[in-house]
């Protein structure tokens, strides 16, 4: 992926985005979550960005690519998040309410709702493997302070059900389908103002953390103020 | 919808089902669910009953309305538990646990994960209204339950929040995202057996439900048994 275009372009800018491959990437990103993947052409995007479509192709040999590249960049953030957190001196419950908080907020923020393409058959073929790995890993990185924070709050360790520390990861990418349901008017909007906050709790409360949770929010801030600037407000 | 068929068939019965419709829909789901909606045509769904397209025309004037019947399935058989467990003589947390219980189990059993195909931008249209009608009804029984259930756990009644509240609806449809991983080989099938009872544990604990739950267990097993005639296994 290059930022040099081949040509000069037919219109001034139409799309977000700092470069060519970016506005292209925000036009896909819209006509894949609104129109779908198999209904969206190559050609169609290009006119949106306002480019011819050899140009596009200079950018991105195909749609696959395109989908790719945005697939990507709904998991590498958390994964990346992930693998700071888990060098950081805190317990293993702290963590994982930050790495949540972190990763429902950046699923959230996201101009559009990319993971509602995860469950699209076309993403079964080996071009989106790299996704499908990614993806795994932070699976793992949740399972693994899940099993971690299991032992704080139980007291035991090892023999934990995978599908009990499973359920972090589940609740988290839960976000996805709530927010297309706010984009499609099937829930008020507001109502999700605080949702990281929210699902980071239940994904405690679901490993049986029955203690309040006053002070794990402020060290799960404090957390992420220290390792990542911050909560990804910006994004 | 009728079951009587224009002309004999090409060929013999090749789709479970009892009937024709029965056996389009079934055909219907595996290519919708596998190739995706927009890549599928209503003349490759008559190819895989072995019908005529003209005949499949008799039962179904076009592939929305395919789509519309195979995802009212997915709800209704949870709406009708729900009005059934509203009814019933339990606390709301036992009746909560059953309906998620139920739920999930009918998520998981039926032949197609047709739950996959809700993030569709195709159900944006006015033919997907009774669709999206009946799951907003779910979501609501899920949401005064859950609101029923705060107030048993917490003492406390009035002014919950509506993200809270709906949790359970979230972590019940969560199933279908972990179904979808485990049918692409990104997750072992063992891991979701006993998938239903963990999922409505943690329904009740992400409400803030701090005591053992082998109480609420058995007395929702004993509902369901009661309402349901037991958990729909063989569905």
């Amino acid at each position: 992926m290059t930022t040099g275009p081949g040509r000069p372009r037919l219109t001034s800018q139409r799309r977000p985005g700092q470069t060519t491959p970016e506005e292209i990437l925000d036009a896909a990103g819209e006509l894949f979550t609104t129109k779908g993947f198999a209904a969206t052409s190559t050609r169609r995007i290009a006119e949106m960005v306002g480019i011819r479509q050899a140009s596009l192709y200079h950018h991105f040999p195909n749609k696959e690519e395109i989908l790719a590249a945005l697939l990507e960049e709904t998991v590498s953030p958390a994964l990346a998040a992930a693998e700071r957190l888990t060098g950081a001196d805190a317990p293993a419950t702290v963590r994982l309410h930050a790495l949540a908080t972190y990763d429902v907020t950046q699923l959230t923020a996201t101009r559009w709702n990319l993971g509602a393409l995860y469950l699209l058959p076309e993403l079964l073929t080996d071009r989106f493997e790299p996704f499908r790995t990614q993806r795994t890993l932070l699976r793992g990185h949740y399972r693994q302070l899940a099993d971690r924070a299991l032992t704080e709050i139980t007291g035991e360790s090892g023999s934990t059900s995978p599908a009990l520390a499973d359920l972090p990861f589940r609740i988290v990418e839960s976000a996805i389908a709530t927010r297309a349901d706010i984009e499609r008017g099937l829930l008020p909007g507001p109502e999700n103002e605080g949702a990281a906050g929210l699902l980071a709790d239940a994904c405690l409360r679901a490993l049986g953390w029955t203690d309040p949770l006053d002070e794990i929010r402020a060290k799960s801030r404090a957390l992420l103020a220290e390792t990542e600037g911050g909560t990804p407000l910006h994004l």
